[in-house]
């Protein structure tokens, strides 16, 4: 589109793929739009900016995530949780306020909104802080609000794909002991010489799973699709604190696992 | 028991009646020991005091709750966490370190190692104090932990029995706006009138659950037994906060309810 009077046009250098790429491109929820451009984990460069811009200038790094329009105005907005708008537009696949559909990052520009960009520091790679804006923020975001930077706590990370190995970096930049359980284990080289987890658990193996309760002081539940929570809360110290960052269809808990 | 140098004896006053006295008193777990002295919900008048007691004196006025004694050593007992030792004792039908079983407070004395007694305010009325040591801190410990003294807050109390009477009090002294949620009509003087709850909503009624929607901070969810949680998540604001203090035999959610 027109770069407006507020808004950034991007050079696209990088775009991540997030599952939600695959979904709509499969129109797996029947409200695909084709042509359907997927891409939502964005990072360019600025090649243009609107009058009015006042955060970013030519030749910025920037990101773009999962949401390019919200109102602006309502608590969520003024909350900065734009994703819980009523108006919140999604990068791709979504109608915008001018009834056009919105097209994502697999492409080779973007024009946004500048509220929805978000500077990259100078000398971070592109390439890295693509995934940031939905993998890593969906995993930051909870670790964050629930207090996992504390220094020498442990954490537990169930799942090891693309918001497993986020929780696992950074857990290990926060300080924590981190320990990643997984089914599979093909996952251990990744796990502990690549992203340098501390210890590495088969979930399946109820001795190990055993030997870890009431051992860890956080979890990050990764994994997608329905799976039993209990085996996992069960290695939660007293107090301890599990976010699920997966979307299963139900969650069912055993109110005697709970270490509360 | 003899009154031992850390032991503190107490004449009882009141005792309260919680539904954990119901249950042993008819065996429903199939371990109850007879004869069988319930009552956990302690207050008295202290008659004696042992040469090491620094907490209390004779005439001090003293609250028992659920447990008579732990490790005192674990980290569980260092955090004041004692209902989390291994070697916590119930305050009746527990099997004490000494192999006696313990008798309750349906009695007219007990003695009570000091670390597990409680100084009630001189003014206090004991009547009231008594069933503030175990209903009272199973609504009041959830309310603070999840930072819920937030004057012109709102709070919704699912269920107006022992623990939901404690929580609209709570909730009405942090100056919180309070919400009744019950199945019942029969309630709402009692919420209203009684206790000073600003409004009262019959959980069947599905127009005044709707209406509520994404309208509180809080729900304190004090009902027993079975029942959904997802049409009470609904009426939480984004982040929001819901503390279960009933007992459910399984907790079931579903994450599309949640709005995190």
């Amino acid at each position: 589109r027109t770069v407006r009077h507020d808004d950034v046009s991007l050079r696209i250098t990088h775009c991540g793929v997030c599952y939600a790429d695959v979904i709509w491109t499969k129109n797996r929820h029947n409200d695909s739009v084709y042509p359907l451009v997927p891409g939502h984990e964005i990072a360019g460069v600025v090649t243009e900016v609107g009058s009015d811009v006042k955060g970013f200038k030519l030749g910025d790094h920037v990101a773009v995530g999962t949401y390019v329009n919200s109102c602006r105005d309502c608590d969520n907005c003024n909350s900065f949780l734009e994703n819980h708008c009523s108006k919140f537009v999604f990068t791709f696949n979504g109608v915008d306020t001018d009834g056009t559909v919105t097209k994502g990052g697999y492409s080779s520009h973007i024009v946004v909104h500048e509220r929805y960009c978000y500077k990259i520091p100078d000398g971070y790679p592109l390439e890295k802080a693509a995934p940031l804006v939905c993998a890593g923020i969906t995993v930051y975001t909870p670790m964050m609000r629930h207090n996992m930077k504390q220094p020498g706590k442990s954490l537990g990370v169930v799942g090891l794909g693309g918001l497993g190995h986020m929780a696992v970096k950074f857990g290990k930049a926060f300080g924590l002991k981190v320990t990643v359980l997984s089914t599979s284990e093909s996952k251990r080289d990744e796990a502990i010489s690549l992203l340098g987890a501390d210890n590495f658990v088969v979930s399946s193996d109820i001795r190990q799973m055993e030997s870890l309760k009431n051992s860890l002081d956080f979890i990050v539940d990764t994994a997608s699709g329905d799976h039993p929570f209990d085996p996992y809360l069960a290695l939660l110290k007293v107090g301890g604190i599990m976010a699920l960052v997966g979307f299963p269809g139900e969650i069912r808990v055993h109110p005697a696992t709970l270490n509360l």
